[in-house]
């Protein structure tokens, strides 16, 4: 079992090559190597097995010709550039979000050897004027670039295992809270930085008011549903290979009572709030209310309460002070 | 008021074309010039202005150039690659409806004109699991590479428009019926080949059972339709560019019977009953009923009764014998 992360740079890259090698198997079978690829050369994880990294460029098809061998069983494709950035930069948004998708989709193609893709999708595709709430048949009318881009991944994924070229599943991921690390250009960056700022005792700045109601996800809780993801039985999937990921709604008031709950009153004093009209056009028009009965179905969960996430990041993510 | 249709050469591109030409004005302006576009170069068509050919492959961005220029005001995109042949060659399908597509939009956008495209889709972009009836805000989930090709040409119609590249408007066409001319690759080709050729006194064969059941609009009416779709106000297409086109559901038995009440009982006698799995594998994957509330609200609409297609056909298209 040979799995390439294209992504393997980011956060949930790197999270599920750790929950991958701890795991030791996929899909009934022994992993002999995990290859993490990304733009810049990612930190290798350590494993009973070989980890390889390499740099890849989605946009570039010799690069991904490279990358993925006859010998790639599964491919888990994370790499994408994110919300805000993808609507700031038309251009590089479809050149990476789409064309870097019809190019690894093209090459597995090529080889013939229907390897497993796993796709991460996003809620973006969801917007406009569909009702709630959002049901595995519900329209897919985002209202981003970024939205548009893996909406078209979405459907091509499809399309590519209709044909048989791949066996692919794609999972809209919630809003994964609380991400570890720095902001990044995602306009739901915040919806992390709120919490993990000022668990590490600094300040942050809240763009949007309390009452802001978004669909969250851990961590660690997504790489568990990644894994499963990839395990599920083909016959199972359906006639569309997309769908969302479990998740639960929250206020930003509940991210912060839940905060507050676990880590005590300190931290949710270092909480700003500065309305940020750019940020907030984008993320009001995500939609959060959702059924996901197929992902459900299927086995995939969600975390139980907002302490969990919060107890999540203390114990996997926060640096030591 | 310079009108481009690219698939000039086709049907409803020189149907639409005559009916401009008859017209002499849309979007309430004089039309100045109309070029019918085609893969090879088309029939012109009679009328009070001048009406230039040309041969344009959008799958090439240099041909698309010199097609569309800061001039054109209305763009009809309705060239493509047919279902059953899209189905059969995945390359050349890509290659013109979603390649091409995207070639047609980024020459817009780089005009920075923003001028009106009118995007001709399909009700092959729904199919799965979806329920009944298809409404505008039904999941998109064809089951063939051309739908597939269709709903990311409305994916980016929507997207371009919402950038303000283009004002784009899209409409899933139900299958055209009677179709003048000659079978096409269409897997639909048999839904006017039933009738037009014993109107016309030869045999043709029905591929499916006569109470297959499908959602028709006439040329005629398809037509009307496309200049509606070109006049409505901007305002009013709300966050979604693209609708269904008002249709209606009949059987073949339907169909067929129509033919008899306007043309006596001869021609049903024409009719030959032979079984083809392949093109009812692509057809039964289609989705008829449907409800076609905001182009209905927009003021679009379908024919009366099968009788009025029947009898279009006959006053409109039926070669003098």
């Amino acid at each position: 079992m040979n799995i390439l992360i294209l992504g393997g740079g980011g956060v949930v890259g790197q999270k599920l090559a750790q929950a991958l090698a701890k795991r030791g198997t996929l899909r009934g079978q022994e992993i002999s190597k995990i290859t993490l690829a990304d733009i810049m050369d990612p930190t290798p994880v350590e494993a009973p097995f070989p980890v390889e990294t390499a740099t890849c460029d989605i946009a570039d098809p010799a690069s991904v010709e490279a990358c993925i061998g006859a010998d790639t069983h599964v491919i888990y494709l994370l790499a994408a550039i994110v919300s805000a950035h993808a609507e700031e930069d038309f251009d590089l948004g479809y050149k990476i979000n789409m064309t870097g998708t019809i190019n690894v989709l093209e090459r597995a193609r090529a080889l013939g050897t229907k390897p497993v893709v796993v796709f991460t999708s996003s809620l973006a595709v969801f917007g406009g004027e569909v009702p709630d709430p959002i049901t595995d048949h519900t329209f897919l009318n985002p209202q981003t670039s970024y939205g548009t881009q893996k909406a078209i991944g979405e459907l091509l994924l499809t399309d590519y295992s209709r044909k048989g070229f791949i066996d692919g599943r794609g999972f809209r991921l919630p809003t994964i809270s609380v991400r570890p690390g720095k902001p990044n250009r995602a306009a739901s960056s915040f919806m992390s930085s709120i919490l993990r700022e000022p668990l590490n005792g600094q300040e942050a700045i809240c763009p949007v008011d309390d009452d802001f109601l978004h669909y969250y996800l851990s961590p660690r809780k997504c790489v568990e549903n990644l894994i499963k993801g990839a395990e599920l039985a083909e016959d199972d999937l359906g006639m569309n290979r997309n769908m969302m990921m479990p998740g639960r709604i929250w206020s930003v008031r509940q991210l912060i009572d839940a905060m507050t709950a676990v880590a005590g009153p300190e931290p949710a004093k270092l909480i700003r709030f500065e309305a940020q009209p750019d940020i907030q056009r984008i993320v009001k028009g995500w939609r959060y209310d959702q059924a996901p009965e197929k992902s459900l179905k299927l086995g995939l969960t969600a975390d139980d309460s907002f302490e969990d996430n919060i107890r999540y990041y203390l114990e996997d993510d926060k640096p030591a002070s």
